[in-house]
């Protein structure tokens, strides 16, 4: 950390700032400069130090050197994380489709859409039981009912099933049902739930929060990370900002730059990230080629008679065109659609 | 509602809205303008409806007309709700103070900062047990024991207490000690929480989502309103914008703005709504200007030794000038700050 | 346009707002709905008619129907506009790639870069002799001799010349230079300088503004529209958001929307977009595979010791790699990059 | 400035960086911490060089320390900056509030709106003759006429007048008429007009960018101090954020950490900055408590029939009522509103 003092600082102050370092252990280092005179902070500083040394006299601000998240660093740990979810593998060569209802209606529902998607090469059922939603009128989902359709779905067609868990209380729940837990974007920093979801020992993904930096979202994976679940997804879901012609705005940057800072995977969900189904195909095929290990779809058998979100649902014939395209750009840049054939036995 | 549209629009896809809306028993107007074909759908409208006509084909956009909120608007109830908390009013002709330590650190500390505060003229007394912190590593509060802290300072000064709780888990534990429920900005649209708090029949103060738009905040407190508990203040605590030179910016719109669209009473946040100390004192008297109800501000006696968010603290010092200039502020708009005196009995 | 009437509305009000619209030859449809009284306003709507009655008496508000701009709209023009410069043509199935220094530095920096970039495959030169910089003690551009240099470029290579005019003065002498005209994010509103340089016939890229909707941005298109000038492509090149992680945030979704709503080609600019050279080969193909009919991209022969934007620039294999992989992706989604071959003679 | 190391750079990426310091004249100081090492830069560091170290192998990052603006700088010039403008100080004890129509539309209405807010207490006139509007379609301003309706209203007023210079090929002409040249927010980093507008001598109220950080729009100021002319105040007129339930979101913030930073009067302007009138006057409040030196505010005879802005315009009694309730906050802080009464001569 740097503390950059103020322009006529006084030595008392100066000392003051010296003498509290000291206290706790920490070197300072002081570089005097042609306009500004800093303290290099050298030691194991804290995270409320910044806060504590700019109310100190003297201090004009202070500069921050390290990265506060250590677990999610690729620093730590060069090689990806590769996450295992039955047979199914994200983050490594091969680029994962997860699709399926933005909210569970039926089972006939949730069947139907299974079987579709698996035909057309997702690998992962996405349904949502638990439906986080603006308004307290409307739906707000089958809840355990829900979850049981999506296990029988799973039965039939072998598709993992990722579906939403909203509270501490239903983590348990959620998680004899489904392959792997998602955060969604209004719990992104429900710090506690956090917790509880890592402990719960399934493959987690996080989605960003509307107003999450990406430091900020690395720091929510930190906190799952550190409960000792190292299978955390991260997914990009658009953010908030003054473009209101689509409902967030997907930020593309953010997945190459976090396969760059970060080993965990990036999953992109190009129907909450833009809002409008005419969209979601080509924002999905960026997502690919600026590196995403996964995307997340929307797909209803009848979008527009959805009881959630219809206006950003693909249905099956778009979807299995999303498909093809999304194969033919993971090619040109080296990557794979799709389950991996088996090779053949030794 | 109103349905836009494409232009050159079929027959049939004209007839396909009129059908459906009739199907759930809607009536559809149709408008014909010079550029656009409009319908004006009269009845009783759902959330979903939008995202169902959406999709439907020729349909260009869909425009709401009614806000989504009800219970929490003026025009459902045109005067302004006054919340009582012990001796204390909250949306009255006084505007109250609320302060204290971001983080409740010790009982030493607790007491001194709560007869300081009540000296000066504060009439609650906020601090933090739980504490929701953007990276694991951070101190994240004393928990049980600091809302012990905190009940004792009550005890001695006759102050009562406001306090965050961050999981439904902890409803129940913290309202047995805070006599005001806090919603932190990053749980403000964790709507399990909302309506458990909800429930617990105490006040609860909401704080403003980083990213949450003025609509995304009231439908929050509908939440809350929604399960019978009428008792609801906003806390506008700052959102997240580009500018980096604060912590967040306080939207000073949005306090006149709810005051004009609902009933419920409004707090500003002057300390998270910059980050710095030296702001706190201008910007809360602006709020005070703007109609704000209330304020809540961090107090600590040793600002540059606090565990948590020290850089936007008031010693005591500045906390007793911040509480004479508000009360020149308050009256300069004809209202004042603190306890009201009582009225001699007749 | 939809007039939304307050509950509680007078007749007296209703009235008024039907007399207003009458005496402007505009004629007001009540439409009663369960909750709301709104007037559809049918006719020739001008810019200013909102403002007006917004004010009135009775008012809640007004929602637009139809969209502001008229030329830039694919309902007014439904086939895609090619725009050709020399032999080349931006908007048609081949994506073309603009490269070159950020600042014009010498003659030598100039010419080698454009031989370098036009051996991998670019088709336009892109380079700045006028500089917008944030401080004025920055490099502002060699002006006139950058012209001179960015002309000598075109001599030998044969490649077009892109670059930025910042001021009405400047039209005239850069567009002597010129092949394109630039408008830089500074001066996406600068509503003079788009009208001048519209007037000037050559070919217009415009930047999106930082703070520029989707909406402003062909509004501003719109200005030069109407001069009568049809060659304006419009250069997405990121918005400023809260995420800081990198210079600015690439709005992605906006490729694809713009393609569907209006007929003028779309640029990306991964360079000023990202603001860091790891991510513009990603994001570069991303805008591809979005729908982007052309790159523009910051290319010099040794970035770190760049005048500008180093940070930034690619170097020339790192350019070579981007045209690699941009062909690649360009052909999974049925486009080409570069040159077509010309067809043998007959 | 700081130079961040990558964990794990080469001691010849090391070297590379101290040797390059060296060739330019910089002195480097390496400081070996826990995580980082980190290379302090002593010397007079130049804006580019940022860039030009970012792109240097071995090198994560670069930190700023000193701030970019200098003659905007509080520290260059601890004093207060007064601004005369004829008899009228903007930046001394009283606030002024400057008022009139947002576009001049005829003689009679400038005339009628200066006198009436001449009679409430304003002191300066202001009055779009160049209307930057985000439609080509929209009402541009009467252009020279108006000009020539504002000089004639402060011929029969006494008001000095502000108002907006859209190019630089109209400075000549508005600097004939106007007493303060306005740069407007959409020309807020257009750098040539600055320097222009800075040359002609007179002074100058800057508008905060839709998009400007508190640093772009202080470096903006220095571009006109850089002129020689040290007569630039600020116009805090909203910032483009996520909220639309208000036009802009007025950056309460940026006044009081202004008036801390920067010698430089400070202007606010709620009309725009809420685009709603029943907001105008909260806000403008706010921002005199907020510690604001002057208020521009938009006053028309019959807002209904404005041709630009009446949804945020005042009538004439509700700036009467405006003007009354600034002077009891104004003076709640030790300041006056308005024109101070002649001392009585000696």
């Amino acid at each position: 950390m740097m503390v950059i003092m103020k322009k006529g600082y006084t030595q008392d102050e100066f000392d003051g700032i010296l003498r509290r370092l000291g206290e706790i252990g920490l070197g300072g280092h002081p570089i005097v400069g042609v306009e500004r005179t800093v303290i290099a902070v050298v030691g194991h500083i804290y995270p409320e130090l910044a806060d504590e040394l700019e109310t100190m006299p003297g201090v004009e601000d202070t500069v921050p050197i390290s990265v506060p998240y250590k677990l999610a660093s690729r620093e730590t740990k060069p090689e990806n994380t590769v996450i295992r979810i039955g047979s199914v593998e994200v983050g490594g060569t091969s680029v994962v489709v997860m699709a399926g209802p933005c909210a569970v209606e039926s089972d006939q529902q949730v069947l139907e859409t299974a079987r579709a998607v698996k035909a057309a090469g997702a690998q992962i059922l996405r349904g949502g039981a638990f439906k986080p939603r603006t308004s307290p009128y409307s739906f707000r989902g089958l809840e355990e009912e829900g979850l049981k359709y999506l296990a029988a779905a799973r039965e039939e067609t072998g598709l993992p099933v990722v579906t939403e868990v909203m509270s501490v209380r239903d983590v348990e729940l959620v998680a004899r049902y489904a392959d792997v837990l998602q955060i969604g974007t209004r719990n992104a920093q429900n710090f506690i739930l956090l917790e509880e979801v890592g402990r719960a020992g399934k493959p987690v993904m996080l989605k960003r929060g509307l107003a999450s930096t990406i430091e900020d979202w690395l720091l929510a994976g930190e906190y799952i990370l550190n409960t000792g679940n190292p299978n955390v997804m991260l997914c990009e879901r658009g953010i908030r900002t003054f473009e209101t012609a689509t409902r967030n705005t997907v930020d593309i940057n953010a997945i190459p730059l976090i396969k760059q800072t970060s080993h965990l995977p990036v999953v992109a969900d190009p129907s909450h990230g833009t809002g409008k189904w005419s969209l979601v195909t080509p924002v999905g095929l960026a997502a690919i080629a600026a590196g995403a290990d996964a995307l997340i779809v929307e797909v209803h058998p009848n979008p527009d008679r959805a009881l959630s979100d219809g206006a950003q649902s693909l249905n099956f014939d778009r979807f299995r065109m999303l498909m093809e395209q999304s194969a033919l750009v993971a090619k040109a840049i080296g990557r794979s659609v799709g389950p991996v054939e088996a090779a053949a036995p030794a």
